[in-house]
């Protein structure tokens, strides 16, 4: 971990990533709703909204349409990832070299860890690759840090959450990506498992207005540093709304509830 | 994906590559009822036609034939491939360098990925190799884009397609070869998985030419960019005419019907 | 093994290392009882204390906190180490490359071998990498040597640990750390069995102030030449008082009683 | 493929390979009748006549004896190679880098390909790197092209030799050295699979003069351009004579009947 | 296998390799009668005798000894090896580089090659590159030529033993060690499959002094250029006696009765 509030990603200590990987990790299902959104150029302009501070997505994407947002959009080059139709222990592609995710202008990169999985060493040391060329790079390093595997029959259960945010600080992630635990009591838990450095919220499938804000809200209030979002967004028939009223819940740290009167 | 409408492989925002690694892939027998073509320089002649945009073979093949054919034909370097004698789990052998290729000169190059084999993964690290080589070489990349594998019944169901073009797009393909998904309304899906990345219809075993041209048709019609064919074209009696008959429909977008007359 | 004895980890000719990697190793369940040391600066301010010779950590601790500390920590760079989430035969996943552990400033290199596990020998290939780039760095290489895996039933034998040490020796290792094997002859055969190599006593699970400070004084008249202590350390509620007390045993060679009276 | 009729190993378009290797793929055992064979310099001998274009041998007694018949004998290295001492899937080990194999004289490279082994993807990309190097160093390539494994019940059935010979056409072969398929049509056929690429057929286990003659005779007008050959020579009594014999097969086209009579 | 004779590691066409390697591959254990041979020292003083030309060490124990016995000692760097303690197919670690054996001063390598496990070709693989890198420095190339393996019941055998002495003439070793095979004829043979590359014989567990000197009597008859022994040399009370009388049997090749005779 080193000191990012510097970093294009980050916006007064918190970071707000809008993340559309989902036609590698899910394929087209995840659109079926919302099938305009098939276009990455619309969720690139979901992503010019102030709000947001970086936006995820793999290697082909960022080629084609990163080019057209360079000056609106920071990007954060999702640098592995693999499709949902094999069969097996968790593991994960790497798709994309740090040198050539800078050369098209990364601001930052990303990398899921499957924690737990009995493909954990192999992973981590192709993190290790990954976050030392990144530090050559002076690129934040944004852990998706999701235990899983043979062995975790629970993957949100608060000692397995505080497990991984740790995973994210020792192995020397600037920020780590982890599903919310259940109870605020359990994310302030995980967000002190990782020191210093910052724990970001993922925002998981689609839900309430309501029920989406105030879990925001509540990790907000336990030490969590910002959301890593995108089916919540994009997935919405208004993505500005609903990024308005992050905007108030992450930055200005106004509640729930308000930040919904507000962006009515 | 990167803009490639300035490259040789593409007329008019359109492909058409004509294949031949059967001989790899299958074996002689593809070659049983025209013993003739199991000489390359055969087919090469007919990839002189000037509806073909570029010719796939693999290594040997385009060392040993391509430089009688430099001026008339564009190479497409298909880099991967593997025979059917063996068992287990699909996986395809890198045969070939990219660098190798550029220096035979190669126009671009072609990856078979099988997208759900439990050797996905590493597949995709292979073709993160080629794709970023490929790119120091402004070379376009094609992805044959085959999902097969132990948890895949069945690989033209439309959603199987449609993540097919979008694996394509996401690990960053400038063409997405894949199997027609049964249906206009399946290839369009397809092709709108794909953004801005074109798709290509896979040629498949040889049918009678009013079958196979208007499954291209409808194709087109549905968003297609072109065509990649081998059987459908080699093992006919008269492959110039197909090709006549095929440059109405990809290039100059008429039915099948108004294109089997013309050439007749 | 290269002679030492100048190096800044060692004192007098003895190393009292104290590590804190189990935030990766455990997890977060080891801080229980203490979770103000689930900061890390809470552990380096400990390690300032006169008695440490180096404080272990991993990577992402050193990157976030070492350059605080740098005058006053020697920093020991455990450059492998793994969760205990995943199933399966042990195995290590290498964290942290020695190039990048000398750009921050490490002052020696640890690495853990399960010998007996039937990854022992990609173990030990990693640990060859491992040792050559410290020679050229000139950092001191520590063993975590722990004798583990399928065939091993009891890891602290007399003749396990025997064999641990000589595993340090013959594979090049400076310094290695092993479990206390049950009684003082079995240490001293242990340290007998490294040769001029150094061997450090492992410190193990928490336990009382007494039983703990006589085994590690068992351990240096046995002729072991330190300590690396974690959880006997850290968990404690007075770590000065501990250290104040591990000095007297270690490097003034006093007894545990008098250690502990001097330091009430 | 390219053209290598002006490399030493070729002498009016055709070859005559005397291959040493045994001792690696079989053991002592080939030698048992014909003791003094162990020493290789009795073989190398026997490859100064004027029939032989190549004698292939593995790195360590091309290092011992090669120097001494520099100026007499063009050396095939002989790249992989395995005992038979092990067991599982067909696979064989790369025990010789190109670079070094040019260092020491070689005039070609050759290399085994168990297409239809489980390990036949890992093969084919081993193939592909010594090809490579092999350009590099303007040396000719050839593959012994044996489809063996578990899914391989008959390894001389005439569709699995063309499979062969096509195997080294597509993957970059310059010569395909296989087994007699049995018949003159097959060969023809495994002949005609191969394009321009040049195929040799193999020599197997020792048999009578006339059958051995007449076999190759039957291959040669099938399109063989040659004969690679171990035990058939050197387990004879008088190799000289067979090689007489064979010369005048490949080189003068003559038949085996003819060649007989011819070197009584 | 290039010409040795040069070498310091020879003398008159022989090698006396004193090993002792056994801490790593049997662990203290190898000790247990001689406990104070665990200091390597002792054995190095040992192989300041006349008739050592090589003393063969793991890496850890070079660089720890050998600076002590530059003058005289010639050092040969046993580069692989591994503990006993686990499970599964033989194999062993490579644990040191030649690069930095030659530049701890290292006059030979040694590599254990176990023939028919099922590792071979893996095992083989790594031994091709040693044995490149050693060309490198122009360091010989002992292989401790192992046949062991799921499939082989009896590893003296005669034609096992002249198997494995002909894989190290195949594979580019400039002299094997193997067992030895039962009888002198075995142990003839045997040589003769290696060609002009040297064999030694492995002195295997303790014996008495006939029984042991009258074996490499009868090696040294049949052919073998030397030994290589550890225990029957420093488990001894007097290893100098011991020295003397193989002195004159290997050097001088006089009889075990005159040599023993000759050394009371």
């Amino acid at each position: 971990m080193l000191p990012i509030d510097d970093s294009p990603i980050v916006r007064d200590g918190k970071s707000l990533i809008l993340a559309m990987d989902h036609g590698l990790e899910h394929g087209p299902t995840d659109f079926e709703e919302v099938p305009e959104k098939l276009d990455p150029s619309t969720v690139f302009d979901t992503a010019t909204h102030d709000a947001v501070t970086a936006m995820a997505v793999q290697k082909g994407i960022a080629e084609g349409y990163y080019p057209s947002y360079g000056d609106d959009v920071n990007l954060l080059a999702k640098v592995n990832g693999t499709s949902n139709l094999w069969m097996g222990e968790y593991d994960s592609a790497v798709n994309w070299s740090v040198d050539y995710a800078a050369e098209i202008g990364a601001d930052a990169v990303g990398f899921t860890l499957y924690g737990g999985s009995n493909h954990e060493v192999e992973m981590a040391e192709e993190f290790r690759d990954v976050q030392e060329a990144a530090r050559e790079h002076d690129l934040p390093v944004v852990m998706w840090s999701y235990p899983r595997g043979q062995g975790l029959k629970n993957d949100t259960k608060p000692e397995v959450i505080s497990y991984a945010t740790r995973l994210g600080l020792e192995l020397g992630a600037d920020i780590a990506k982890v599903k919310y635990p259940g109870s605020p009591d359990a994310m302030e838990h995980a967000c002190k498992s990782a020191g210093d450095m910052k724990v970001v919220m993922s925002g998981g499938s689609k839900t309430s207005d309501y029920e989406f804000l105030s879990t925001v809200e509540a990790a907000i209030s336990a030490g969590a540093k910002g959301l890593a979002v995108g089916r919540n967004v994009w997935q919405r028939e208004d993505p500005t709304r609903i990024l308005d009223a992050l905007e108030k819940v992450i930055f200005e740290e106004e509640t729930a509830d308000a930040a919904l009167e507000a962006t009515e």
